[in-house]
């Protein structure tokens, strides 16, 4: 079978690419650190070529989404305003010196009060939604900037981000608690307690954050439990911010295990059982349906 | 007039010295970088001979604070354990080479439940007590991890550290957030705004956070808005930890004017009226209370 298109995921880190048959079988999958961040506009095309040399003597376009579509990028895709249809007809061309080939860029989503925006995300949204038609409720996609969507009618109504885990990275990495933090372990314990004291009484995360450190010092407490602990007053201090986006909702959750481990942990907690997806399946299914569009229009 | 003795702060990252003479003069102030956090235990009389020299020629006796007193510094002073008196008379000996030196360090205090320490503001308290005989109520000592301690009868009663110094500077320099947000600049209104916001509702506090980089993208907001933006939110949400420190309580706050003023703004939001004093002054003030103690034992 030949390569028809190329489905990219370009991250600010990483970018990876699929090769795409007629039928929409997966022929091939690379990955590669050129992510957007350390490129300029005019270095995407360079580092496509070089990754995919081989597929683009067939593949006569690119449907690409996530940070490659802001305005550092490729080229600016311009953000989508909530309400909005999850899966966009509005993809962006990107410039290209190579002879026909297109590249479609997929639009980020904006929600103007409060601010907030995702590059990527609605693509997982979208392959979700192509996966399961018809669903309504509300889509946690966690990560460095855990995403919270509100989805009904195919259409997004609203979203929420929620740094938690770029929190965690700094106060596990760089502050005065990464002395008492181990780099893995986990204590079930230790997050429920953590976490239900945060989400009955938001007020109080401040005042506990230092305790960690205090906990290792005086008590000798396991760094391990305190690495629970410190995912527990932070997720605990999410669920607080998100109540209205899973009490009593339909939620699903697209993500890795590592990261979405927690998530289901403390919405469990909650009484709340939620259907789970994976992020990158679901990013591939987004930019699949994203193309099927391009092909009708 | 000839230096009897040495007062030193010795922090994690700078020393600073002063020389006093038998009536309590100061002779002579110097500050080095040679903070505990870059020393061995056998380096620090090294540091001090070469930065006082001259004094040690009359000096026969230094008081220091901070964190030399620490596991990791010249010689660990076990912690003091609230609730306990605010000028301690249980210094501990440094090891020294140095033929008719004495070095006393000034115990850090710890409390068990929930578990805190300090070292150093312990003596700035102690600085304020001895210029305000019989004050009683609540300390505040802004910086990367403020205190807050209840004073009663010469007594340190209780105390909580909120990490929210240190929390600005992570998410201002570090994070995602670091390209919102201005280096200098100020903005009362967005300032209040946030306070009030994280206080009445500490629970939004986790979904507020990227709407600074949001509103950046999307509204253009003012880097400098944006500071005072984010200050407002974790002053407001270090206020709610610490409502009990401050409602209807008699409030003092030992700091510099830059890291005092939001805390000074956020409790008058509030309507409580503070007694401000300068950090410096209450160390020193602190380490002379410490060393009148020395020489009635």
């Amino acid at each position: 079978m030949t390569v028809e298109w190329i489905a990219a995921d370009w991250g600010t880190s990483n970018v990876r690419f699929w090769a795409v048959s007629t039928g929409g079988s997966i022929l091939g999958e690379r990955t590669s650190d050129k992510g957007m961040g350390g490129l300029k506009p005019s270095e995407f095309e360079g580092v496509l070529s070089a990754v995919c040399a081989d597929w683009l003597s067939s593949a006569s376009h690119v449907v690409a989404c996530g940070m490659v579509g802001s305005r550092q990028g490729w080229v600016e895709a311009p953000y989508q305003t909530v309400p909005c249809k999850v899966c966009p007809n509005q993809m962006v061309t990107a410039p290209v010196t190579r002879k026909s080939l297109a590249v479609h860029v997929i639009p980020g989503i904006r929600q103007l009060a409060p601010p907030d925006v995702m590059r990527g995300e609605e693509t997982q949204i979208a392959g979700f939604l192509a996966e399961n038609p018809g669903w309504d409720g509300v889509i946690c996609l966690p990560g460095t900037h855990t995403k919270w969507a509100h989805v009904s009618a195919d259409e997004i109504v609203s979203f929420k981000t929620v740094m938690t885990g770029e929190m965690f990275a700094l106060l596990s990495e760089n502050s005065v608690l990464h002395h008492s933090i181990a780099a893995t372990g986990w204590d079930d314990d230790a997050f429920a307690d953590a976490m239900s004291k945060t989400l009955s009484r938001p007020e109080t995360l401040a005042g506990n954050l230092f305790s960690i450190r205090a906990a290792q010092l005086l008590q000798d407490t396991d760094t391990a439990t305190l690495r629970a602990r410190l995912s527990g007053l932070l997720i605990g201090a999410e669920l607080a911010a998100t109540r209205p986006y899973w009490l009593g909702q339909n939620v699903a959750l697209i993500g890795a295990d590592a990261v979405s481990m927690p998530y289901v942990a403390g919405l469990a907690a909650q009484g709340v059982k939620v259907k789970r997806a994976d992020a990158k399946s679901m990013t591939l299914a987004g930019i699949k349906a994203a193309h099927s569009l391009l092909e009708i229009a």
